[in-house]
């Protein structure tokens, strides 16, 4: 089989350049604009003194996240979801992994009474928006909590520990990290990985996309995946130490 | 830690008792009543001789899923989809899954254009509807096409391999086989697999409940569900040779 | 006119055989197949101890049914409700039927501020669906009502009578009773009628599919639907004193 | 049991004052105006010069219908459905009721591939809203048929009778022709009949609201109705004569 | 540029025929038909003794408005919103305009705590109905606080000046008052002036559908807008007054 | 009165800092961020190869505008309009004026059998969105245009002149050129005017928020106005030539 390929000479355990700005946008308590690449998503944390029905009365908090694509953020124009009436199967299958990787890492006892919604909305895509997302949802997460201790609201951070995300596949029987979208269309296997700052296992979801994959594979899959987050959560360090 | 008792004495790699029904019901093409002991899963295979859109003039045929649940198929009623006017997220995941665990072992091109719908609606809900969907809709799609190889609409099968799923879990710290709906609200980690009757993964869907889970859980629980697996494709051959 | 033969040579007033097996399922406080030949609707009785807006704090409860069918119950796939987003005019029609006519059995005073809701999804689908389903439900609520008093909610029924309902029409001339799906197709004038043990009526809804009919032919067809009636109203007696 | 008095002295077996309207507005091919007392229900017929899928190539035509409230028709304001997003059950049960009645009396080959739509909309209401709908429709499709005829688009009328319809009720213990508002509300049983020209039934739906009725009960409701349709038919040739 | 011919004669300054109903219909607290020659609207006043959430508790009242067209109140039929499942954005944009005008003129706090709903339905259109909207509708909310005043629930009336639209236009190159719907559909420019009794701008909506419009036609537009509005002042206060 | 005082000592005929940055997403064809001080929208133009029904077999080509806000681009969070299920009557509104001010400085014949989509997202909210939307949507659209020429899809370009739109208002009596937020939210009458290259008028939209407005303050808006979108064309057309 002949060697793949990746863009700009790439090696197959590399990240792209990954870049988080924080303070992306003015009105959020946590705005962080994240790119991989070509991939850009806007991720903000709106801090709400309420929470929804099935948390009413427990003392506990809500952390929820809502996921979006501009039109155009893609190669071709789709259909805007809000002009449709309705949100993809896709759209609500990712913010519903953003919501359950988020809460992980959250005590809501200690969020007391209030939600954060995660907004991650893709300016660009370029392969990898979802654990792009999960990456740049838990920098702005950070900061909205950060505020409420600032702010007196909290007097200890329920923020457990980091969560980060990366995507990994086989692309012509080479198992690479953090694919880019025209690696993303070529694959065979699909693996998204979401780990905690401590290196557990917060999510796995591995999809043959062509032929299935062997218990081999997988395992090389997932070494990579723990390669990449162990260093995104370095960078979400950085960003927040800044 | 003090070891966790399964209901009926069962033991912590075991299945629960599986039954499958053929031509449960006679409109259909194919027509399976699969049981998981008290999950009770009615899944029919419907062929259409037209194709979606993406599919049109394509050559290429489609395999798809939908599913649903009863109100009444829970310990508590659930609100009915139609009425309410739309799918939950939950619904169009499982279903979306479904249909690409299907897709997995199809060869579309020798389907021809024509479409399998596969309804997998749960009768009686008691852990594991997703996976014994998957497993039960399998069966159904092999009567489905052997109804066309009879008919001479087909003159090869397009199905590669078999296609079965299973949960497992950690409760307690315990690794568990099939989790039942007492286990699966207590597990901290929940995973879904889908193999092919080769023993390759098709789906790996893990997923946190309370903490993140080890490399070292994520194995024990890989192989046990290879374990279950093995035997439910077991099962869906003893079945289909009847 | 050539003599219409029915199949399986049944007499023109004569039920198709029927059967109600009562606890089908298991959570449901009362759970009913119900079989007409090869139609079978599972019908469910829930009880929550709330009731809808209009009913607060009157001291009264509420009974209401929905109605859905499998979409392989049909000899070709009918679309899914809940994918399509609403339910037809006819699913709305017909579980306004089952709900009136159940209400008319029941003192919802003596209910108290409490809901049974009646789930009525048709597995298998061969004419007379909407009737069956009265007919089971009934047994369904009254599953439902003994448990309320076998727990000392309740201290007397609030069931006044029984209710069951059956479908008479016109097929080439001939009246008959207990159409089955492909007599149904077939005939000119399609009666249902709803009545109660006592032999009073609590709904007739009759159609003229094609010429409109006589006063003379709608006396023959309330006669035999008064026949069937009576005999269906043994059959759940029967059913619920085992 | 007192004798119920009506409104206005009227006796318990006449109909209110009934006046159709005819070019009521200007667009439509027909547009009655019908009144029975209070309500005012505005018919309008609109001829399309295409089919719905169903009768693509088939060489026929269709008739249907459509209904609607005005908020304020009634004594509270409802909602408007347009603005809720959906049509209520009673309103497409009755749409329904009304199309099935028009296209009794319609020879769909004659119509050639052409739709007429009625459209009911209830200016102002006080009982009998569908009943008069039907009557109204009726003319008003007449005058839609005659303008096609007069255009040379028809040889010959497809319509093969009139049709009317009627409410008839038991109020108190008396039956009584043509119930407005505040007997509907007070009925035991509410019975609406649509009838061709030649006196057969097109629909019968009776509906115990409170107690079920019994069978002589409703050959007196029966009786009445048609003595009320006869009136109807003469008043619908009256008015199209002008 | 040869001079265009206005049906009827009808001079360039001159409003059409404007006939003003009061009490067209009996249930509403206010019930007007105002005509302007072939554009007929049905406004209601509907009062309801609650306010919208974000008005709860603020002592103030709500005034809101809602539009509809019958689906034949046009040359060819149009869709009906209700059977669509949701109104267009020319129904939203009409009916949020009609509900700022009319109260531009209210005073909120003086209404009390209570909402009057304008539903303007356009029984047969030509042209200016959202214009017609809203001057009718001032007169069936000026009834409505009519009889709160008379009914002792005001003290003193919220109203604080007449309010009335027209629609002005430039047809080939010629600036027109009140356009029918065949000018309409051939303007350059199409201007819609809601004014005070007093002679302020409440709303000006000028809008180019072919070539950009000038200042200098702006000027007249506004001019010829003012002589309407002052007319229809009149004519709503001697409806009134009658 | 005490003067307004505007942040930063704006003065009152004075925009914000206008910056327009093209290319500012990759994929589509025109692709421009424009702020007016706090307001941030992306504006992309996409181009497909295709026209909506009534266009289609016409020759002519199709303008069309959708607007969005990301759900924290204000002060405090709004609902997602997709997950809502629905556009806000708002957002039609503002989506159906930026359609239309662009169709008049396009000539549909020129454009050919294709449709260019204008995608307006709001990054960030400080008044002015929709006219910084058709501002910057202009720029887009001249991008697009300039690569159909340049691909030798065109031969001549389709538009006719610029574009552009810019707020004004009264706020404590004194005029004002482009509102900020909360100038808007003071403001007692509130003006979108869209104006071309040439100077002439596109749309004028003048609302009164509080009191009515006279003539002479409609004229001080106007004369504001065009100030304003004179300079936003040099804006445009520096940036265009870089």
């Amino acid at each position: 089989m002949s060697q793949f390929e990746r863009s700009g000479a790439r090696a197959a355990d590399a990240l792209r350049a990954v870049r988080i700005t924080r303070n992306y946008t003015v009105h959020a308590e946590g705005s962080v604009l994240i790119e991989f690449g070509g991939t850009k998503v806007l991720c903000t944390a709106s801090v709400e003194e309420k929470v929804p029905g099935h948390k009413k009365g427990s003392g506990e908090g809500w952390v929820t996240a809502e996921y979006g694509m501009l039109p155009r953020a893609t190669h071709t124009r789709s259909d805007r979801e809000a002009a449709r009436g309705k949100q993809s199967g896709r759209t609500q299958e990712i913010q519903r992994l953003i919501g359950r990787s988020m809460r992980t890492v959250f005590d809501l006892k200690k969020l007391g009474e209030r939600t954060i919604y995660l907004d991650c909305d893709v300016l660009q895509a370029d392969g990898g928006t979802r654990t792009a997302s999960i990456t740049g949802a838990f920098v702005a997460a950070q900061d909205a909590v950060n505020k409420l201790l600032a702010d007196g609201k909290l007097k200890e951070t329920p923020i457990l520990d980091h969560v980060a995300a990366i995507s990994v596949g086989i692309v012509q029987g080479m198992p690479l990290l953090d694919l880019e979208y025209t690696e993303d269309s070529a694959c065979d296997t699909d693996m998204n990985v979401v780990m905690t700052g401590a290196g557990n296992y917060v999510e796995v979801q591995g999809t043959a996309e062509g032929a299935a994959f062997s218990r081999k594979e997988m395992d090389a899959l997932l070494l990579l995946a723990e390669k990449g987050i162990r260093e995104l959560v370095v960078l979400q360090k950085n960003s927040l130490s800044n």
